[in-house]
């Protein structure tokens, strides 16, 4: 049972949804009494049992509720300018989702290349993660919020703006601290990454103002995806139970 | 003249090869006198001038050499059983290296679904990705080896190899600690990832006879090339300089 897994929101009793349903029978090859997970991505697993099919249709009933502990601490979110190339952000979605996060925010900033995504294909590929990496819960997925709005709105916890900028260009204060340096376990967590031309001077100081502490991802110089992987990979180790 | 790097073991004077030629020719359209900077992957780059030029041939003289420092500590080693699609081991080549690492070679595990695998195309993209994040050395990239044989050659500073067992499957011994907590920096340092579908049981008992330790690298359930990366960031945060 615990390898087959199916994405969706379960009632006591119901029926797959299309396309899980054609894996169920097709590919699968589940008949009535068999046993299947469901997940409805917010925390809980269902154990269910096949109850009737058709050729094109699959109906269970659920046997057991298995609500899941959180596999990790604090809560992480992750805001970035999606990059020029859709497989990329893509890329990105698949593999934050494997090492643990909880919210992604797509940013339109002032050097974006890109200004549209398509979330429904994220949520897909997020799903498809969840899944295959055995995660109870789906990370959140908002729609591209414009930088100064996005900014502006209020978030529990610590914030904070990665950019490639010497700290004396944007402000008077000091050296920018290394990101894993200054995350604190079990606090909720905001990282920001910027699009392949940073962020400006100006989105950097607004974000300033509104309480985002500028860091530093070291010394290496990343593309935005990786840059925003490196982010998660640090939320996460902070914040990893054992 | 900083943006343009070309990966060539350069002499006092000498002509660019074919390809990064038609690239400082056609597509930057540079000419003689212009600045251009060489890479030689071993931690040098070369500030050089274009000497002449005609429509297909680029030839340079070197003006300074500028030896780089090394831009993390320590000597960061992965190993590991390529995955079965090879565009995901392309995409971990290019990610550790924008991340930073020292050497990458592939085991042929028992439980490996790829037995083969194009070495030149991986040299291209450690180049390719070298060139874009500046680094000054090019990863070292080994022909696959048999696992068994790997293990037993003898390797300086610590070893650990990654895996899904419970420690009681394979050893005596108890809790597997996570790498992360393991890590020494400063200490050159190999780790192993298995395929897809781990390594086996008898291999990491080899492993262990051979001086490595177990480690995980926590909760998470990832794939092979994400598993690859995490451990390379891990390496990475423990020995990177600030």
């Amino acid at each position: 049972m615990k390898e087959i897994r199916f994405f969706y929101d379960p009632c006591v009793s119901g029926e797959l949804p299309d396309d899980e349903a054609r894996h169920a029978l097709k590919v699968l090859r589940l008949v009535p009494g068999d046993e299947i997970c469901l997940m409805d991505g917010r925390g809980t697993w269902y154990r269910a049992e096949i109850s009737t099919s058709t050729s094109h249709r699959c109906m269970y009933k659920v046997v057991e509720q298995m609500p899941q502990e959180p596999a990790w601490k604090g809560y992480l979110h992750l805001a970035m300018a999606p990059t020029k190339l859709n497989d990329r952000v893509e890329w990105f979605a698949e593999k934050a989702t494997e090492i643990g996060f909880d919210e992604l925010s797509f940013l339109d900033c002032q050097f974006s290349e890109r200004h549209v995504i398509k979330n429904e294909r994220i949520d897909k590929i997020l799903i498809s993660a969840m899944k295959q990496s055995h995660k109870s819960s789906k990370p959140i997925l908002n729609e591209m919020q414009d930088f100064s709005h996005f900014v502006s709105q209020s978030y529990e916890g610590d914030k904070f703006i990665c950019h490639c900028y010497e700290e004396r260009d944007v402000c008077e204060a000091g050296e920018k601290p290394l990101l894993m340096n200054v995350l604190r376990p079990s606090v909720p967590t905001l990282v920001m990454i910027g699009p392949e031309g940073d962020f400006s001077i100006q989105e950097v100081r607004l974000a300033h103002a509104n309480g985002f502490r500028s860091v530093s991802l070291g010394r290496s110089r990343l593309r935005t995806e990786t840059a925003a992987l490196v982010a998660v990979h640090c939320m996460q180790l902070i914040n990893q139970k054992i």
